[in-house]
């Protein structure tokens, strides 16, 4: 079995650290790779209208300075995770929940990154607008499902969580009906 | 619009440098933000058997001190990605393609992260290992469509690439007959 034998964080920002991370390999050789931690999780909200269409969000992403089609999602804060998804959802979308479901745990990139987003289905939705952080740069739109595969395909919907948190609800959806 | 004025270097490692970076918001105020970015971008196979099972591997990470299912991937190296693609294949999964197929790209994290990630289908595979790198720790596991779809749901698979990856493969067998 390979294991971290230790770690050192050696750089911070507000969001995330990097950190050198020793580990022993399974053949017993020690090597060290630098990782970046997030401090706070993230979650990811799925909502679906009542007649079956997909609540998603066009966003501005300076990392990519682009603007992309994604789920509300945000930092968990001092809050519960299913707390702070309601939150998210009413600041980014202008919907709250009648029912959350969670739907597990995402990581992104574990070879260089330590983060989770937990994802949540969002069902019984009606019209409810929280606040949103004013630098914030988002517009609302409604996708069926057929649209939001035809936008996969054509490489418009392109944040891997956001795939794979419509799979797990869609998954979802075929196994269970929504009590 | 929302607009990236200027960026810079503030630390970086071998893989990755972390940037801060200004950015005009559409409400014209500004503000600055960390982000990490890859120096290369990496390929990522969804390898499927002529009896439909997936090529899935188990594989440590040490940023999570864990074993978890994935598929094939690695660096895209001073090659094309279709190259890496066959290569990471041979050296992970001890397969060759005899048809490769670029499904698109896919970022993770945009707000925090520059990274992009090729996705290609991988198929008519026949036996074919080259040498892997020697601190990989490394086991290979064929998964039918069903067993990957329950892995999920039971959240053993939780790379969100992973899980993206095999829903635009699946989309895409659905809609093309492999030639």
């Amino acid at each position: 079995m390979s294991k971290v034998l230790n770690e050192k964080e050696i750089f911070s920002t507000k969001n995330f650290s990097v950190k050198e991370v020793e580990v022993e390999l399974r053949n017993k050789k020690r090597a060290s790779y630098p990782i970046v931690e997030f401090m706070k999780e993230v979650a990811i909200i799925v909502p679906i209208t009542d007649d079956g269409k997909l609540v998603m969000i066009r966003e501005y992403y300076p990392a990519l300075n682009d603007y992309l089609l994604g789920f509300p999602k945000g930092k968990i804060e001092q809050e519960n995770s299913m707390e702070a998804a309601n939150r998210e959802l009413q600041e980014e979308a202008g919907y709250k929940a009648g029912k959350l479901i969670g739907l597990g745990g995402l990581v992104i990139d574990p070879r260089h990154i330590r983060h989770k987003t937990k994802i949540f289905l969002a069902v019984r939705l009606v019209e409810s607008k929280l606040e949103q952080d004013e630098d914030e740069d988002i517009e609302v739109i409604k996708v069926s499902f057929e649209e939001f595969d035809k936008l996969v395909g054509q490489n418009k919907i392109t944040e891997a969580r956001v795939i794979a948190a419509f799979y797990m609800a869609d998954s979802y959806l075929k196994k269970h009906s929504i009590p």
